[in-house]
């Protein structure tokens, strides 16, 4: 057995994920039944599957087996209009977004200074995990003013969207100002929150939204599943 | 001692660190002193200083000692005018790049569509891995046609920029045309080479850059450790 062993299991079932033959969803074979099938050690077949859970691409569930993902890595496309639905809905996904937390706080500094208001002004907080065909794939929290948007969170739950509850302050149309993001391992509550393995990385996402003039209307700090998402820019001028 | 203790010792640990109380290179103190500064368990202590590694805060050198790095956490803007030197030497870091390979190839399927080539058509391959007060922070390929960039990599070498190797082209600017983004756990080759520990995840990015008129130039893939890199974009017009 070469030292590579696994590493060539692990390349032929992503060929398998990613030809179809495996589809999301299936069940694997057992490992013994795998083990039979590469004609290898139980270590490499182990190590393998390992591997691709790592990578989002398997689930290991105890006691009932390895799944194939729903979910193949969307594609997010970042610039002036980045909108979420937008974004996922022709990807062939069905999205949707479940409200975890609102309420009213103070803002924290950098949410202060992101919104250009003063220290500690009050701002309405909602947070939200977004999921798609049932598989989160971010979650996180959204800032706005709260003298000037104070009932946010029923209007945007009302209208079902945030374009829409934007428009009822009368704000015809709002833009992506600046977007950061790094990324790092998930803390152990992250990783159960996504429904990831432990080692899958998240992507941190800063976003501040404003209005056509400039003027920053909310911002929001969301964690995605690294195993689930490509985050795209185009550069030319949008 | 709460449940929370070690998440304490690394938010204490992590102001030392903001504050310039421990700075870069600097050696910790031992466990057994940490131990009795906080008064606390030993595995505690670990907890907190493995979690501040796998943030890329703290290099734990087996038989060493545990320091603190040398690298902030750059800044990497991301937009039409994206220019590495540009971008990290105005963060007061020295900034170098190091030839690991380069030579001719024909284009693999994904770089050939990039660069509007021929399948298969030659390309020239350079592979560089770029440093910040010579902490790794990236490394990758880029990949130019060869029919019309036949020696790209000698002329970047002599003039010292890849501004200046395309001007010297008759190309007086380039622009980013397109970029995408994911992360995922490094290989174990990644983290030696990005001399990072084992479980700080990687970004991969794409690029692709043009002449002012669009036409593909080159494209690159970049892998950058995710400890050490922050990408931020300003969606204004630029």
């Amino acid at each position: 057995m070469t030292k590579n062993t696994w590493t060539q299991i692990k390349d032929q079932l992503t060929t398998d994920i990613r030809s179809g033959r495996l589809s999301a969803g299936d069940q694997l074979p057992t490992e013994p039944q795998l083990v039979a099938r590469f004609g290898v050690g139980r270590h490499s077949v182990r190590k393998a599957l390992e591997a691709l859970a790592r990578e989002g691409k398997l689930s290991i569930e105890q006691g009932r087996g390895t799944f194939v993902n729903a979910t193949p890595r969307l594609t997010y496309q970042i610039g002036k209009r980045t909108r979420l639905r937008r974004n996922l809905i022709p990807q062939g996904v069905t999205v949707s977004s479940q409200l975890l937390d609102a309420g009213r706080i103070h803002a924290p500094e950098n949410v202060s200074q992101s919104l250009h208001l003063d220290p500690g002004a009050l701002v309405v907080h909602s947070q939200r995990i977004t999921s798609a065909n049932d598989v989160p794939v971010a979650f996180g929290s959204s800032y706005y003013c709260a003298a000037r948007f104070p009932d946010f969170v029923e209007r945007r739950d009302t209208l079902g969207s945030t374009t829409e509850a934007i428009r009822s302050y009368g704000i015809a149309d709002y833009f992506r100002k600046s977007t950061s993001m790094h990324s790092r391992t998930a803390s152990a509550e992250e990783a159960r929150t996504l429904r990831q393995h432990p080692d899958v990385p998240v992507i941190v996402v800063h976003a501040v939204d404003a209005s056509p003039d400039g003027t920053p209307l909310s911002c929001s700090r969301v964690i995605w599943s690294a195993a689930r998402v490509t985050f795209t820019m185009e550069h030319s001028d949008d």
